[in-house]
């Protein structure tokens, strides 16, 4: 990265030496110093260069301001977030293999925290004995996976660009299933971030109970910095990202293969011993029975764990060149990285026979960490590195979230903000929409990942199933090279995941799946609600033909309304009089007395241009001055009225409260009348900055 | 009060029969019907009547929106607060002695309910023998209301034009006292609103405890009531408040006045039997000790009870005249009244030798109530008529605060906001922020009358000794007919009012008074620092010469930034060229691809207006703007340039969410800039309210 620096540019500018505009162009664009037509726009030197045709092309310099509050914000921003990158410095941002196995498989290798854990708490309540069903479980989950991952390799390669679900069920099954997995989408998204965080922070809450009454505002705290660190850009947050999730890896590898070797080669890694309360207390909840139903709840539970396969697949884009091949080595990698973390993991709870505490004190990963390798510095890393990529899973999202997001702004189902990238290159309007979200779920649910966790996977399986039923219909319509091959792995994992999906709604529905049921198709209502407003609007706003030549408006109806009788005032009226030959001053009295005073006052002092009195016996400004124009309107329809107000610029932003709000109100009633341009005089206390406030 | 509505007026508006607009002055300025000069205006005529010299006078119309959402609003107005008044019919909203006197005395009158409880709940400390002191302690505290009484008649016969503590205290003592005086006022009418309404609360929930865990929403929710009433003005809300202070007023005095007759005619009245475990929870607080500081404590308790005495000479302008006279009637009214519930009431306490409920589940007023009237309906009359007073009591300082806030803003030192009146005549800024404030405070203190009351009374005791000592120096100086008489009155109510300041301070500080003794200077601090603001703002404005004849501006320089080639850009371009020979528009481009297709496209459209094409690799569009700006004012410092900004008018407020921010953004950095005029262009969709948008 390599975006030029004033500092390093200052002695350039001031350098006597050489010409800088053209050593700058020299530099940039290798054109000859001998170009004379440059010196053509002097002023424009220090900020701008010359682009093709002639056209500036703004400078860095542009973009930092230099003085006022304008340039604390500024200070702020450049320490929260960086300096500005250029368009030019795009390719640069772009990750590396490493990084973005850390940033895209962060989500699904941290499920492995919790997964193994998840379905046997659904299987202790049919009793101890059902735990044998953890390894079949894990092996059916781990064979889905490399399913989905590889339908999902296929996908990649025929999206290079991007093989988000709502793209991948836009293109092949129509506008309306594209909708459907972009809220599911977006809706899982914002779970995800709550979900991790929360279970992030409950780690952090179990080895520090003291933390635990300011557990919300710890996770907001880290939705905060995630936010921060996104809106660095998209290299930054990998590098941040990296360490946590290389350490979980590497760590939780350690434990599996010391595990392995002294179950397997020494044979004395022994069994857990299950405090008695335990015991009682699992007895006391377990039905003893083992239905399809509790297996499959259980499955469902584990399922959990294939969320944020398809992460990779979105952010195809993002990848060095060449970007398909690296994103599907990538996948391979995080899917297999991840399924032998869930299979070790599962192996070993059953090898050591741990039962999950029924009072949540410790998680069966640490359980397991203990019996492995004791409670000594080992245990504390894999705590941590527990912790923090739980936390960081939520990082995925801030990927995924602001990128979907862009896709529906430029297809004009979200708000155009999403589609514009910030001074980073990053989405800021989908990341400052993601962070509030987030944090509006973990204030509303009290950081509480119980109360979460049901609202989560169901989106991700239908979008999953979308975007591979899609991906069965391309491969069928095109017969591209391969199709033989890719689409039967296609119709594998469509009808897989398919299955997964009602599975989860059945098993999960009443325990909260339904939310997602009901706030799904709300949020599709709102996106077609919002592109048909938009397709309205542009249908009214297009020039439908191009108009000859030079078009003038009518020549406006100029009114200046006036308070005093003040330097705001006469600086407003000399405007006036500058674009038009017969502005008219109104004033809005509220008494007769200082009717009369401003009229006497006037004959003396702007004596030429017009003065209209309006006594207002209801004390009322606005609606009076309206009546006024709508009065003046009537005579003359075909012209605009051009209202010249005068405002008082305070020294101060704060001071702005102890001046009239009335221009403001003014400005908000008039900015709805047809036919009516607002022009705001402001008038500038003589100061350090400038010049005298009027022209 | 009779507003013309505009439903009277319809018929004679389309009437073909007779000239509207003469009718209309016929009646109403008496001239006669063949005066044609009126003609000349004919647009105006619906809505504007002719003042002298020929100014418009606004009418009720002009005030009353008639489409979109203003009307909407218009109407939840109207229904909350009622139509607008006009200032001719200011003279009409004054109010009768009966009607101040429920104003004005609530707050005073209101003590009673709790000032003998207050007293009791201190002297308990040192045992229940010292309860035979209530007696003398009531009566110096009566004596003491004599005295501040008297002194305040005093008071309003000399400033017939309202004798606030504020300007007494200015005008005599000089502009620090007078600050000192308003900071104290204006902090104790806000705890005056807390107090009051949380003691009302309180009672409600003591007769209905299942309402305590909406205490907080309850008393908000009187605030608002309060709000409403107040800003219907002042007429009104005297009707709405009547009724509870005499119900009040006349049942405690029944109370009494059948307690004495049982007392001291039948003999048959009894005493009051204590539970014994509240007997217990008194011995086992009691010290047993009679100190000099535990009957001062008392007697501060007790004091609160002056607390209100003043607001009768705060209103005397909103008697019906002879003001002053009718002011003095009230307040030895109030006065009279007030001293003889609280007599009556502390004399019944000693008769029946009540004591406190250590639990503060029952007040003694209704302990006394049981006890004379049994547990009746005549219970229950009481129990509410000090419920409502209670809650009601807080609307005295609905009409101190506001216009004390509206006396300052007239001397600078509150913005000026709180000087307007709207359109009901009563000051609304001031309304509103005393029921934020208020709410605020019963936010944070959760409705509790315990924390509360520490802070009470202390301001007030100052108030009251700065404007009668205000009193004597005037006296003294201007020896006004009378002055022999007067000067003592006030300095023996000046001495005795500052006697208990420092009794009150000393006896409440720790508990709560510092936090007084701590905002009031930086509340003075604060309203020297608008004062001094509000003069160097008036000194730079002001107009030291009158210049003669017009003034035209240069002519200045117009740009106009062009986001896309649409109508609302053609239009904007359009008026540049009605206002200016040479505009600019400028196209701030992302891209080099974007600047190519605007300049082809520019060429074959707008050819005859210039174009700069600005390429931003940053994506930033106002940095570049405002450099390309400075420097093309570099070039041309003398002429200021006037930004035209097209902007889309959407159907629906909130339609405006999806049109991008930027223009806002803009203009909000533009106000800033010196020799910069902003013209916002609005292009509205041809619609059924009007014609096509562009001019």
């Amino acid at each position: 990265m390599s975006a030029r620096r004033p500092s390093e540019r200052a002695p350039d500018d001031e350098g006597p030496r050489i010409d800088p505009l053209l050593e700058i162009r020299e530099k940039h664009k290798g054109l000859r110093p001998g170009d004379v037509r440059v010196k053509i726009v002097r002023p424009f030197e220090a900020e701008f260069e010359r682009g093709v045709e002639g056209s500036l092309v703004a400078s860095e310099r542009t973009v930092l301001d230099r003085s006022g509050w304008t340039a604390t914000l500024r200070g702020i921003r450049t320490v929260l977030i960086g300096r500005p990158i250029s368009s030019f410095h795009e390719q640069h941002e772009r990750l590396t293999k490493v990084k973005a196995l850390a940033i895209f498989s962060s989500d699904n290798i941290s499920s492995s925290a919790y997964a193994t854990e998840e379905m046997m708490r659904i299987l202790v309540l049919a009793g101890i004995a059902s735990f044998s069903l953890v390894m079949p479980i894990t092996l059916v989950i781990a064979l889905i996976l490399a399913i989905v991952a590889t339908s999902y390799r296929q996908t990649i390669k025929a999206y290079p660009n991007g093989a988000s679900s709502y793209i991948v069920a836009s293109d092949n099954l129509g506008t309306f299933a594209g909708l459907v997995a972009a809220a599911a989408l977006l809706i899982d998204y914002v779970l995800t971030v709550a979900v991790s965080v929360s279970a992030g922070v409950a780690a952090v809450t179990s080895i520090a109970p003291s933390l635990f009454d300011a557990r919300v505002e710890l996770a907001i705290g880290i939705v905060f910095l995630l936010m921060i660190g996104n809106l660095r850009g998209i290299r930054e947050s990998g590098s941040i990202f990296m360490a946590p999730t290389y350490l979980y890896i590497f760590a939780i590898a350690g434990i599996i293969g010391w595990g392995l070797i002294r179950a397997l080669v020494l044979h004395d890694l022994g069994t857990f011993n299950a405090p008695p309360s335990w015991v009682l207390a699992e007895q006391a909840n377990a039905t003893g029975v083992l239905s399809l139903f509790l297996i499959l709840r259980a499955f469902s539970s584990g399922a959990a764990a294939l969320t944020g396969v398809e992460a990779v697949s979105d952010g195809v884009p993002a990848f060095k060149p060449p970007e398909w091949r690296n994103a599907r080595t990538t996948l391979t990698w995080a899917a297999i990285i991840f399924g032998s973390l869930f299979i070790g993991i599962s192996f070993l709870a059953s090898a050591i026979k741990v039962v999950p505490d029924p009072y949540e004190h410790q998680t069966i990963l640490s359980l397991i960490t203990r019996q492995v390798a004791g409670d000594g510095v080992y245990f504390w890393v894999v705590q941590i590195a527990t912790t923090l990529i739980l936390a960081l899973a939520a990082n995925t999202s801030f990927a995924d979230f602001p990128r979907l997001s862009s896709f529906l702004a430029r297809d004009g189902f979200m708000p155009r903000q999403f589609g514009f990238r910030g001074e980073r290159l990053a989405f800021t309007t989908g990341i400052i929409a993601l962070s509030l979200l987030a944090t509006l779920l973990l204030y509303v649910f009290n950081a509480s990942v119980t109360a979460l966790i049901p609202l989560y996977t169901l989106g991700v399986f239908v979008a999953f199933t979308l975007s591979q039923t899609g991906m069965v219909v391309r491969w069928w319509r095109r017969r591209d090279p391969g199709w033989r091959f890719s689409l039967p792995i296609n119709a594998l994992g469509a009808l897989t995941t398919a299955v997964i999906a009602v599975i989860v709604a059945a098993t999960k529905f009443t325990s909260g799946a339904w939310v997602v049921i009901i706030m799904a198709p709300l949020l599709i209502a709102l996106m077609v609600a919002i592109r048909s407003h938009y397709r309205m609007v542009d249908a009214a706003l297009a020039l439908e033909r191009i108009p000859p030549g030079k078009e003038v408006a009518s020549e406006p109806l100029v009114i200046i309304p006036v308070a005093r009788l003040d330097r705001p005032a006469r600086q407003a009226i000399a405007f006036a009089n500058s674009i038009s030959p017969h502005p008219t001053a109104v004033h809005i009295a509220n008494d007769p007395r200082d009717a009369a005073e401003m009229r006497e006052r006037w004959s003396e002092w702007a004596g030429q241009t017009e003065l209209v009195v309006v006594e207002s016996p209801y004390r009322a400004l606005i609606g009076p001055l309206l009546r006024y124009m709508d009065a003046l309107q009537a005579q003359d329809p075909r012209r605009p009225i051009v209202v010249v107000l005068s405002e008082f610029v305070p020294r101060h932003w704060w001071e702005q409260l102890l001046h009239n709000q009335t221009s403001l109100r003014l400005k908000l009633r008039l900015f709805g009348r047809r036919n009516t341009i607002v022009a705001d005089v402001p008038y500038h206390l003589p100061g350090p900055e400038g010049k005298a406030g009027h022209p």
